[in-house]
């Protein structure tokens, strides 16, 4: 469903809107933002209405305190889980995975800023991301085997050999060691590395100048990088070639070129 | 169809011919190498072409003047691209997507050699081929984003990734930015970097090394790359039983180990 | 079929298991530990016997006297090649390719410990390893290519470009050139490096601290890796869904939990 990014006001997570960013940020740095069932549901239902809300332009993950999160809090999911019947099971693992099928899902692209612990299902939080800043503090960890459970929790033995390859991927996941902040950058899990005091002001930037861009441009870009996954060279290639044309066919195409003509900036609008 | 590459003379790029390697120059220096209608096209009836010339055993792609390629040009290219309607402009991205589906359809591996500025659809030339030197000031930039394009051009939100992990290819299709040449090294898109006055030679000697090799095995290895992208470990497997089954019936095979058990180096045949 | 790993004596490596963990060893270090015929298929066998051995947790490969393996070996093996109808030349193709399938299909993480020359079949084993050590005399070398074969061996063109990249991996396959350890380190293919004298030693810990943690979960970690290559992301994300439910069904699952809630380290059973 639409939503109004100006007045939006979740209950479990913080939210601000400026310059056509959306910013979400996990608040509950006593506890190191950790992840609860009700904040899975309102994270996963609000990218879900990002759909619908081209106001927003690209978004900001990050977390308060000095950490990213903790991920799925031992006492309010953990114990809870190891009580539950198979449907239940289920049922909760698929609202996981859903989050991150919405957070791919969404045309914006996402800003992870993380500082600190990012762990459990914050990391992949992180992982679902399009890019990621992050401090040289960042602790990442896929910790899922030191809870007795798999690496395979929404979407990471897929998604994490992809940005930092399957022999890193398997050592993170089958380990649940800590990936340091200079490892996440030199495999391509970090975009870049910046101080504590700019992450957020660095993250906001990068997210602004990207919403400056052409945003319906933008969400094709994000659809195809999903979409190619599982496709031949010659069919992504077919797809690229649909998908750029609908592209050309859009008035930020030619106000670019005009732009260009008129050796001045461009200024996209989206459409 | 097939040429003959000792008298072939294209009009829209330089052409050379020697010890089994054609070299593909891009050669409009003035205006930094940029692609044209007529460029796209006679490129890709010219790699086309190549599956039918088994003289030419390996192919150098470069630029003249200290530049790889502008990509495409805005005048020639972009100017009229903002007036077609929706057929012309798919039969355009087809045009661009059929050159890289001939670039990886071609058994011939192709060295890129990038000098300078490798943009746009440049840049896009130098992801397709499969190995790529560089000098310490290429600047390859996927920069779709700034003409008000989706990163998803000939296949690049399919390709990228797999060369350079998705999050470095997120960063650059997203921002459009300049990818150094240490970056390009450090994140595996630039196999080497060597000195500008040496480029040439060095990507000579690479693809001549590579054409006294057992070329009919190289075209396997190449359709191999391609065609195991999107199937199962065990489909994958089970390709490479029966493709390595043929190599194994090829002469080139026989002579290599006649030559180990001779103690000389082999002299392959291509058959 | 099931075996017992306390008494199992191959006859063409050497084993030994202590503490969950079994040591296949390539011991014929006059040769520099080459395959053959019997030892390929000796091989396969234990890897697919040990999907019915529970008791085994985790596996170490590595070889004797300073070297990995030297690969399939050029008077036992690449001789007799040259003499083989294409019936048995697939049969070979496929019984090579049939051990890196029982590697990835057998649910122990599988650690290579890599020191001196691991090439051609060699090379091929310590891809087809979950995890890599090496020490920093280690040279790995896909080098069909000098033998007239194609660099698509066993499973080389789909798996070697998910753990170092496309460009890098066409670089190894073409040319067949070494890759040094530090290469691979940089490149995702190893680990991590370490001195010669504890390779075994770290090998075995790594071995030994997965053994110690949740074993039918990292056997589903291990599954969802192989199966999730070549599905959309949706459906990965679908597919762990279900393989983490299963996992939380666990009593590993719980030991965890109570571990934590009593402050204590969790054994687990792999149950």
């Amino acid at each position: 469903m639409t939503m109004d990014p100006t007045s939006f006001a979740p209950e479990h997570f913080g939210w601000a809107f400026s310059e056509g960013v959306a910013t979400v940020t996990l608040n509950r740095p006593e506890r190191k933002n950790p992840l609860t069932f009700e904040s899975y549901a309102e994270l996963r239902d609000t990218f879900r209405d990002l759909v619908y809300t081209p106001q927003v332009k690209a978004v900001v993950v990050t977390g308060a305190g000095g950490n990213f999160s903790s991920g799925g809090d031992v006492h309010e999911i953990i114990g809870p889980l190891t009580e539950m019947a198979m449907p239940e099971l289920l049922a909760f693992t698929r609202m996981t995975g859903d989050l991150v099928k919405a957070m791919r899902a969404c045309p914006q692209p996402i800003v992870a800023a993380i500082d600190g612990i990012c762990v459990g299902a914050g990391a992949i939080m992180a992982m679902a991301s399009d890019l990621r800043l992050a401090t040289p503090a960042a602790k990442t960890a896929f910790l899922f085997t030191r809870v007795g459970l798999a690496g395979c929790d929404m979407g990471a033995c897929a998604i994490l050999p992809r940005i930092i390859g399957q022999g890193r991927a398997s050592d993170l996941l089958y380990t649940g060691r800590m990936m340091s902040a200079d490892e996440g950058e030199r495999w391509g899990f970090h975009n870049r590395l910046v101080p504590a005091e700019s992450l957020l002001d660095e993250a906001l930037a990068l997210a602004r100048s990207i919403a400056a861009g052409p945003t319906f441009a933008h969400g094709i870009t994000k659809t195809q990088l999903n979409v190619e996954w599982a496709v031949s060279v010659e069919t992504a290639i077919e797809m690229e070639a649909q998908a750029q044309a609908i592209c050309m066919a859009t008035k930020d195409f030619r106000r670019a070129f005009e732009a260009f003509a008129d050796k001045r900036t461009p200024a996209f609008e989206g459409d």
